[in-house]
């Protein structure tokens, strides 16, 4: 069946969304609820320190509804984020999802660009795993680093399609391609989806799953970019499963350029 | 409101598609009710010579749902397309469309790559309405032939992606942006589209419409790609009314960097 | 042998440049002396009229060094260009060319993009073409407009890369791939182009030549742009005829993956 | 001056070449010689086990005139690296070259996309650098992993620009940029260049330099593609100091469009 597994669990919805930077709850809720997502990520560090705009943010959601994905996004450690990925299962225990285990894991050094660091990612990677987390680490779109993730035990890989927030699309699509081939884990792409079409591109590249959040909570109507992200992440899949033609160098005719209108016209 | 009006006739859907290239009209007809089209062309050339794949393809139709969009495939000249189109006109109405006077005009000397003549299409364009027809032309991605077109009066501009049938997408994006700025006809693009997320790129420029046959057609599984289609488009249109984030050089972050994890996590 | 052959005359370089936007003579005798070019393109209308930054401008260079080639930029109908090529012809013989007949054919009606009309660029050509002219149209990269300019006898066709100035390289590639496959003429890259990167390209594509101004007179060195120009056109033709690799989807190693370096090593 | 250097050596070309895929030695001394480049990569493990095609390879090149840089292809992991790195400075040394210390660090464990393993790179580098090397890893392109190598005291960086031999030419660009401004040791494009146009292009971007095999190897007449390659790098490092025009939406005249041709022409 057509369903997204990550860790023994299965989700109908292939589009996760994330939790920060909506100008309010109210239009969190909305956009959440129209892209059809049953996956949010949200920002542990964040919520714990009550940071700008993630006051209360934890309880703002139904989390009878949604799944949580506790993120280790601040943190530019491996050690960090372990203890935030700790944090992230006791929060997501006390509101209410005792058997989540996730963690999306971000080791982030780097202020500019904010692209994690392979090194620290795989060695947090590999000490959750121990402690038995379901590891979703954001990465650059390394296929060897990827294969070492699975490797350790990560219940999916989420390479990144560019920076994070910069709605570039994929700028890394020969490399997802390869990640894609090779995983046998879930493949995530994670930070740089600016538009649908580029959510139904990933898709369609055979992605098992994409997270959005800026182009999301930033589009000048939310809601509206919300319903249309789940629609092209939907399309995309079933694009995918449907058998796209084949690239080809000229163009086909509609029917053979057989038989003459002379004939019948004149 | 957000429909689409062409000659002053309004569509809830924003995709045209084809009736070429099916296997059987069964596929077909399933292929078009998932796209949930308004639209469909026919090439009234193939139907009166009864071309192989096009015999009784004309009534395999329910023309009560779908608004018939004549089109004057397989003609090389001006000429030949004008008369095409009349006979196009005839068989509306035979088929039940009293007031159909819409014709997609295609003026296609090129066997190889099926490209639009621009001076052909000009000349049968401006005699077409003044025959009264809603002129539709497939254009090659010229944003001065555009313009031209809409001054004799066409009721649309239809610019290709890239070749019919070869699946490239949309290889003219930088044209198609100039045409969609400048017209003020609704923009439907037209042949190349392969994938959702090509078609839903098209909307997300602003284009007013697409028109896919191929890529549904020929998919491995048509009405599933055809269903794909449908709903990229829509999320395509509804992304550019929500007003997509724009492109920034480097990464934003969900949150503020401040605050430390540290006296939290310890 | 490897020259460029336009209307029977032969040239070494395949890259041709412009006089215009330079800011002052020396510096743009600098560039095109730098670039290796030997034919250069002078806005008669502009150099008739005296406009501002053109005064002299005919006379600064050495055309028994430059091949001239008068273009009609400023023409916006089919009449204004040919009366323009007409005064072109006089020039050229003025400042000693006497057997130039030559014609870049320039008929832009749109101030925005500067883009070619192709219904008056085909009629003025066709009346140039029988006045004697060596026709050079610029047109927008249609293949079946350049089939058409080829069948009314130019010289060459001149497709865009994209908007003049832009600096947005070749925008336009699948087309202009169609149209140095299907022509018969030399096929002149003009427009667009921005770095010698671009100008390669052009040339691994198969194109004959390519016009640059924009890009060496307003880079911030035009002359070392120049050079720069010169070499990549050079390169990029070399590469044509030395036939690139295939792309293949995967890598490929520099040798066998055969042999044990454990017995050598340890 | 305009001179690369690593390493504390200083080398006027940009462009290093390798020894690989010749189909003989004339062969691979006229690319060579023709392509104007200072550094020339063997791979050491190839050569010491007479693999097919390396015999006597690295006596047939005139290290008078090239600078060495051993490389440890076929090397799966960091330990098997190290060993044949050190072999490599045996070579160096038995060819002549007493002081070269270099070695392009190649990790690979991946058979089909030949890409390298970050994690055993890195541990093989900060050997390699306490025992005197002056190293140069070949790596995917991640700014994060770049930066990991310099602090642990890299040579270079040597980031791919898709895989080996694939002639896919720069797909990991916005990845590439991000290096480029952040490095602070030369950034080498190595991997995946098919054209001279895609190594101009890497010279534009800012490059330090790039590295070259196959497509000089195996093009369809090598000497010539070398001189091409060479050309180009050239080409392309002058335009990043010549400084490119920017990038804009419209066009942009030549000149003012101002004054009458009607006035002149009538």
């Amino acid at each position: 069946e057509n369903l997204l597994e990550i860790a023994g669990r299965q989700f109908q919805s292939r589009l996760m969304t994330g939790s920060g930077k909506y100008t309010d709850f109210d239009r969190m809720r909305q956009s959440i609820a129209a892209s059809g997502c049953q996956i949010v990520t949200v920002a542990v560090r964040r919520v714990q320190t009550n940071a700008p705009g993630h006051e209360g943010l934890a309880e703002a959601l139904d989390w009878s509804k949604q799944w949580m994905l506790p993120n280790t996004a601040g943190c530019k450690t491996a050690e960090e984020a372990i203890r935030v990925a700790r944090l992230g299962r006791e929060m997501a225990k006390l509101l209410g999802q005792e058997d989540n285990n996730f963690v999306k894991l971000e080791v982030i050094p780097d202020p500019h660009y904010l692209l994690p660091d392979p090194i620290g990612t795989l060695e947090a990677a590999g000490q959750l795993v121990k402690e038995g987390f379901a590891v979703l680490p954001y990465i650059n779109a390394d296929p060897m680093l990827a294969r070492r993730l699975e490797d350790v035990g990560c219940a999916t890989v989420m390479p990144l399609g560019s920076p994070i927030g910069s709605g570039q699309g994929i700028q890394t699509a020969a490399n997802i391609r390869i990640i894609i081939e090779s995983a046998k884990v879930p493949v995530v792409v994670d930070a740089g989806i600016g538009t649908p079409s580029e959510a139904a591109q990933a898709m369609e590249m055979g992605a098992d799953a994409v997270l959005i959040n800026s182009a999301i909570a930033l589009a000048q109507n939310p809601p509206v970019m919300a319903k249309a992200m789940g629609m092209a992440v939907e399309a995309g899949r079933l694009a995918y499963l449907a058998g796209r033609i084949p690239v080809k160098e000229r163009a086909s005719a509609s029917s053979p350029q057989t038989g003459t209108i002379a004939s019948t016209v004149s």
